[in-house]
């Protein structure tokens, strides 16, 4: 191929190749649309690109991705400082939040405990949720973990690690399907999930 | 989303949603993997697009994308200059070269004629085509048209308007795929591979 088109275009499809949901193929296909489209998409692209480089941080306080730190959910007044919402990746919490189904403050461990791909303790945020109980003022932890094998464990060990604290310690209802993940469920049930929260 | 990940993201989220092959929620998981891999994919990726901004051009000799103008196809001295090979679209040129089945020059239509989608000849390369062929020099040109209504439409179209220079138009054969099944194949696909049956 680099005969063909020249080694910049080549490593503009290699690197589309690696966005989840693209393969060789259709990284192919994006990167001819990109080009086709110049004004209209590639060069927006390639700007929004360079400023989310720029600007994009995560929050120190929550896990939470944006441009700002703390970010813009743990600087909002108007959300409820005694309930705190633990979820295992930003993409659960960007769920949640289109679902608007609860007003309150996050925390994203960036995964769950697996031993067997050697995810520990230390790998997640979990020191720093028990910093964020233990300072106060948080009356229910939700565990809105994903129905896994893993994320089951990872509430189990956090349950056990908040016990201390006194916080009283929720799980989403059942109404989110075994092995299921949230980024791929409705607002229904996300909905009905968060109302039947039951103590953990 | 807005209100949770600020309009960059968001920004960034709605540019990939518009990659073929992208929706909404798979531009969501590709703008959450390039801002977990800033460094090993976001950093790359923007640098690749922002270097194909400024660099890739459309040959104005035959309708390739490449980063020189003419292509490294147009400028390759080892390539056959009496072979002509006509295809819709870049993706098609890419798929002869990745198979190198040939050895010729290229000449990229940029479509098909489509009278309901109001795609005349001149939207089309065709009066480029007809120049670079009466220049002289090319006693074939193939036309490796999609085998389609509107592939074909414009096969016949471009033979009759080739037809005034005495240049020889040849056609992809029709047949049944290596590796394919007689089972899955359609009729006319059948029909054809009967018709034009090889001694074995
Ligand atoms: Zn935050
Ligand atoms: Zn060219």
């Amino acid at each position: 191929m680099a005969s063909v088109t020249g080694p910049e275009i080549e490593r503009l499809i290699q690197l589309l190749a690696r966005l989840p949901g693209l393969g060789p193929r259709s990284a192919r296909r994006a990167a001819l649309t990109l080009i086709k489209k110049r004004e209209q998409l590639m060069v927006p692209l390639s700007s929004a690109l360079q400023i989310a480089c720029e600007r994009v941080v995560v929050c120190s306080n929550c896990g939470n991705i944006d441009t700002c730190d703390p970010c813009t959910l743990c600087s909002d007044p108007r959300r409820e400082n005694t309930l705190l919402v633990v979820v295992e990746d930003v993409a659960d919490l960007w769920a949640l939040e289109r679902a608007g189904v609860v007003n309150a403050r996050y925390h994203v461990l960036g995964g769950t405990l697996s031993p067997l791909d050697g995810v520990g303790p230390e790998d997640l945020t979990i020191d720093r949720l028990v910093a964020r109980v233990a300072e106060g003022g948080v009356s229910e932890v939700i565990l809105a973990l994903n129905a896994t094998v893993d994320g089951q464990t990872t509430a189990h060990y956090v349950t056990d690690l908040l016990a201390p604290t006194g916080v009283k310690v929720t799980k989403l209802a059942h109404g989110v399907p075994v092995g299921g993940e949230l980024d791929y469920l409705d607002e229904g049930t996300l909905a009905a999930a968060i109302r039947s929260r039951t103590p953990f």
